[in-house]
């Protein structure tokens, strides 16, 4: 398995009586397949995957997995809490079809997150995979840190492939490609720093922005990969106010409606998911108009 | 309901297996009930609840229930991310005898839980709950803080009718109190400011350390509520150190370790929590030495 | 020397051509001593102390000073940045006629400010001082800690009485409390804690809010001292919402229009600080409208 | 005035004595010439000015002044607290030969450094300085935050004329090169991100290790402006542990051990801070030996 490019971590569509609506899910994903994406996280954080249950995550796994070719990437969240639902959860998601799993830290209990219960916890679950797992660090929605040497050491793990960073600290995507062997791979989480993270050497970036502006996305990863890089900066600085949009300040609520608006009919976050209110509509609506790939 | 004084927020006894071991959860809380504790809260922050699936904690609520007599508070901690999903285990704690449920806020994504995102949340929890509901805040392990301006909204719903305030920051709790009608309840969640958040309007407290030494805790509220603030105070500073190790320093791993030194068997804590390390026990042991309701 | 009760950080006028205005100053002081307050402090944070230099400085001491009588303390703030502008500036307001001098904690090079720093640094002003030393820590202001570790040290010095804390955090007072000895004099600087700083054994308060309404913060300190908590709560009660809008919301230039509306005449603040806006000035109006000790 | 490439902010020596050191500034900045810099910045965070008064500041001036010729820029760093005292500080400085002030934030007042409040005190500064002014920002010491906002509308001052942004946030550094106009300068102030920074589009760095590895720090900013980009990167990487233990870990006081290893003799810091201890040398002495630009 060799990630590089662009992913998209996909919404999950609710129908209006708060239900996975998987119809929705297979539509959406079908359009999705027609963008310069080389691959999908489903059930990530974008997912509300923490807003979903094991059933309904079974669901929509399976409805993904047959919508998504063999030549493109299809990954599954399923970080739980607990070691044990982890790996029951990554079972599944290996026996439904995931290529492989992106595995959230654990991050309640907070002062015992150490680095060594990160080593535990992900060497468990990786020893349990059927398939290759992904670290994934987002300190802003867990409030934990997964820190270079712990990664160092789970990046000898042979089931250990790769990280997911969300973080927007580059310096940390610097030090956790310096601190792990050529062949794990560093992709970025957050697109107001995809450039950058590319020249400090992720491989790629899985990015929730990328289900709306895609081509956007893509052309930094090639300009940056040709080394056309005054190009590739442009590139990102357009990027940069939309990715903001969808991330802290309106978040997948705020990624519903911008799909929503340029046709993708993701439905309504899952509450305590809020749909924006009208003013962030239309605020998205011209964000939206500023990229050439949306059609007016 | 009229909760007051002292309850204990009890551990999840886990096997050597990673299981729920609900023997043990009966004899430990045969034991809790000799102690001069008002309730006992099962499933929440202290009960690993993050921790443990729907089944296993339909099995600790049943097993809990039969144990506690009806002159004693039974509350079940029942918060979770999606608004669905905590109605459905509120419904099922009440069916299975709980007099009240106590709802942690969601915390996942954490810049879309504005005082709006809560006051919908809550409602439609208390809205669809048959039994009372106390709201649950505790920044320290979801990031995000229940403001009383939203306190305010909710403690008019007939059917909230407390909050467990679970911060050190006693303005907090005083503001709480001054937000809220005299009849809402506000219950303090730290052993460490308890004197303090009693004199500024606390009615009682859900206390971690109450679980090991429920006779000073309960002294401290006794002596408060006897004008006897000078001995309050001092009572109040030999539960301090006890407190810290119990909460910031050990957590729930040190409250079991504590508990096992004193004869509770209660078990391991759940991966990725692990059992603290032999020097911390040495330490808890030198604590508990200094309390005489402790058998040496 | 001994200090409770509660003490006036008094504000340095200045005049529209941004000069400090020490016959301001002296009517200001005169109006205060009517009040009831045990003592004054120049040239704290209060007093805008980082905003005026060393001649600036020794001007206002030396006006203070002859219109505070013997029976009142006299205290400076003497705080910089090195040990040496400190040790200067504390033998100047010795050599003026202060009784003790307030030492803020130098905080810019954080990461160097250990416990360590923070003893050698007063125990080299405390050497040096002919007056007593009082410790002062203003972490919001100053980004640094001085912990109660620190203190238990520097509490042994003969020439350090006391400790002015102006964290609202209680349980740190507490901490301070009970790692000093009984005759060492932890002193609130939070007008919103002042209550249960009280309980938990400060004995007294540097409270800006008591520069406005004396009254009122007096009453809280006598109250709580008769042992008449429940009176002494609904009077801490009412102090709150003035005393966020003279501290976190607008500040000194909130102080300044607080005090220039009951007829203080204090000036405007120094640049950068600039007045508050009309909007501010109605809402600290009406604030003030609630106390019956500023006629209307 | 055109900045770019690598500037030193070079420390202030002071003696045994704790009296500021003119003769060994001399020599030093004799050793600095040689080296591959396009400027100096003395009497910036790193040359401890907040340990500095003012006489001593006429003497460090006037003495760099001296040594430094006229083809390297010669930067003088003149922030205050107060407006006034910034800008009489920013007169002298001027006087005395600097090409250019650095003014960082004041930040006593946190809550009322607002983007209003720094724009009228930058405004001020500006219209009052003889020469060109920059911005300086350096959050983790200040504890405010200069945002790209406020630095928009001062970019429009025709006196000033770029920024030095000391966080390591590569983000914040895109965000003000996308916010000002192409002329206005953006320098980056941290080491451990001037590769990314570049990449984003600041024109040079002023970094406290290119006091120590001028040879290296330049390099990364000569192979970034030459587009090769993975021996940049590889560079960059080199750079980061001596960065970290120069920056966070041992601040000012491990520069000056660390300059007194390599031949530079600037003398120990000013108290309250402290010489770093006899392991920290050693770790220094490690990290130093990785570069070739250093003598065995």
């Amino acid at each position: 398995m060799h990630l590089s490019g662009v992913l998209a971590p996909i919404p999950t569509p609710f129908d209006e009586h708060d239900r996975a609506d998987t119809t929705r899910l297979r539509r959406a994903l079908a359009k999705w397949l027609e963008r310069p994406l080389t691959g999908f996280v489903v059930l990530g954080s974008t997912g509300e995957a923490v807003l979903v249950d094991d059933l309904d995550a079974d669901r929509i796994i399976v409805a993904a997995r047959e919508v998504v070719p063999a030549d493109r990437h299809f990954i599954v969240g399923t970080g739980r809490e607990s070691t044990q639902a982890t790996i029951r959860a990554t079972k599944r998601a290996a026996e439904h079809g995931a290529d492989a799993v992106l595995v959230r830290t654990p991050g309640f209990f907070k002062p015992q997150m150490t680095s060594d219960a990160f080593v535990r916890h992900y060497a468990a679950v990786a020893d349990a995979s059927p398939v290759p797992v992904l670290l994934y660090n987002f300190t802003a929605m867990t409030g934990v840190n997964l820190l270079p040497a712990a990664v160092t050491t789970l990046a000898s793990h042979p089931n250990i492939v790769g990280m997911k960073e969300s973080g927007g600290d580059v310096a940390q995507i610097a030090d956790l490609v310096a601190a792990t062997p050529d062949d794990f791979m560093v992709l970025a989480g957050t697109a107001t720093t995809f450039y950058p993270a590319l020249c400090v050497g992720a491989v790629g970036g899985i990015l929730a922005p990328a289900c709306v502006v895609a081509d956007a996305c893509a052309r930094v990863f090639e300009l940056t990969r040709a080394g056309r890089h005054e190009e590739a900066q442009r590139q990102q600085r357009e990027l940069v106010p939309l990715s903001r949009l969808l991330g802290p300040t309106y978040g997948v609520p705020g990624l519903k409606a911008a799909l929503n608006l340029v046709g993708y009919d993701v439905g309504v976050p899952r509450p305590p998911l809020a749909p924006v209110p009208e003013a962030a509509v239309g605020v998205l609506r011209d964000a939206l108009a500023r990229f050439e790939e949306i059609p007016a």
